[in-house]
């Protein structure tokens, strides 16, 4: 059995998902749960997701030969000093948040040192939907997981956690720390963003309520990330604020320049924008 | 019956959707088409949607009762020109273009002022698909039909064109030419200008076929519109240059300005922008 006993720090549709599915892989013999809410808790019992849990991380921890991070990035920093002085000397540490920069400077603050244990990590994966009565085990089938290894981080806790996403059903693929904050912030943050703020920006025109009456469906489809938890973006938008501030600042100048080539009305230069998009769009998304 | 003669300048899904709607509504009598291209042409005979064609805009406006111009916007103007003199003097001319300034200025300049029977129009429909095989008469069903009428319009021309589109089953309002632009620059121009801009700058950075392997779902909605008709949106976004200049404008300011909140930390303020998006998406777009 590749895991003895598996601590779910934050025990929601990412940490719920993970554990059923190592459960349903037969690869985990115990699961704690740790939260603060005692519904959510109880339910995960009920639901054979955890076999118990605690409300204390430390207590959570002990034990363990797997400890993930299932918290808001929010909480990340408090959930590393809570485990610090009770971790099993062969325990794996390893995450799910969506930025990693941030998780490894939290664990430097709590450990005094990146410790050699963790394995940064970020399944690609979700649902509209949380808590874990949203969890499912087949969560991150054919789902890709980035983990960002430190340079001092142990290789066998690195195959470890390698793994238990196997285990899954995910592609596992590797990353420095600063290319998946970037690559991130490309592909999903800045997208948050822009989403987030067209509709905000359109909310504040005058006669908003006209505006959004004659939305298409393209609107709705480019805006429905802006439907999602706005705390869980503020967090991570903060915690990758390094990587996004920079997109950012260029896309910001790159619409700039967008304006001056439409107030030249220069068509070549707009269609050859276009048709490079268009190409890239289709190639790459919708030929995977 | 409400049309003797139609006459659809531009064969495609627009045009060909309004004609198999009238048709099946028993309001219009005969229907001819009008384009360049003899295949599509024939295919439109043969699917029911003309009656018969010409190549000639002049010729095919003869004896019209009702024009409608279905032709993308960058041949407007030409399409006007080709029709001044063949005109019947009970002629209503409406159009289906998605930008209505650049509409009323290229009538200007063909017909000297603005013709009294000439009822800008916009239908707020479409679908992925173009040409005359992908249309079909439910198309406009419930769908927005945006009127521009002019200050010197006929009344008795714009209740036609008004009744014409709600016996298609639309819902019709009127709207200032202006307010039109703007309304539309805010909720489809500039959103399609964001979509093609993002994933052309991601579609330039190194490493790019990286970086879209790692684009999730809500990157894929985001985007989706970026895969549009490059030629049909340059055309749109050049004949509404001048509100979507501003829009884009004022959107790269707000961007430098959120780059600055981000640097400075200021998650209340972050919170407040994406909590106020989320609000405004979820009442105006899931809840209508």
């Amino acid at each position: 059995m590749l895991i003895r006993r598996l601590a779910v720090i934050g025990v929601g549709l990412i940490g719920g998902s993970l554990a059923l599915a190592l459960r349903e892989a037969g690869a985990v013999g115990e699961v704690v749960g740790c939260g603060r809410g005692r519904p959510n808790l109880d339910k995960a019992v009920e639901l054979g997701v955890i076999d118990r849990y605690s409300h204390d991380v430390g207590e959570a921890v002990e034990g363990a030969d797997m400890v993930f991070l299932a918290v808001p990035l929010g909480a990340m920093a408090q959930a590393f000093e809570a485990m610090r002085g009770h971790l099993a000397p062969d325990a794996v540490i390893t995450d799910g948040g969506s930025t990693k920069g941030s998780v490894v400077e939290d664990a430097i603050r709590a450990f005094g040192e990146a410790p050699p244990n963790l394995v940064p990590g970020h399944p690609i994966a979700g649902t509209e939907h949380s808590g874990v009565e949203a969890a499912f085990p087949t969560l991150y089938r054919n789902r890709r997981v980035i983990l960002t290894p430190l340079s001092k981080t142990d290789p066998g806790a690195l195959a470890r956690v390698d793994a238990m996403w196997r285990l899954c059903g995910a592609e596992v693929t590797h990353m420095e720390v600063e290319h998946h904050d970037e690559v991130l912030a490309a592909t999903s943050h800045l997208p948050h963003m822009l989403a987030f703020s067209l509709v905000d920006a359109l909310a504040q025109m005058k006669e908003n309520d006209e505006i959004f009456r004659y939305a298409a469906g393209g609107f709705r489809d480019f805006t429905r990330i802006a439907s999602s938890s706005p705390v869980m973006w503020r967090d991570i938008c903060l915690a990758n604020r390094k990587a996004l501030g920079m997109m950012l600042d260029c896309f910001a100048e790159e619409l700039t320049d967008l304006a001056r080539i439409l107030r030249e009305g220069d068509g070549d230069r707009l269609l050859e924008i276009f048709e490079r998009a268009k190409a890239a769009r289709d190639r790459f998304i919708d030929g995977v």
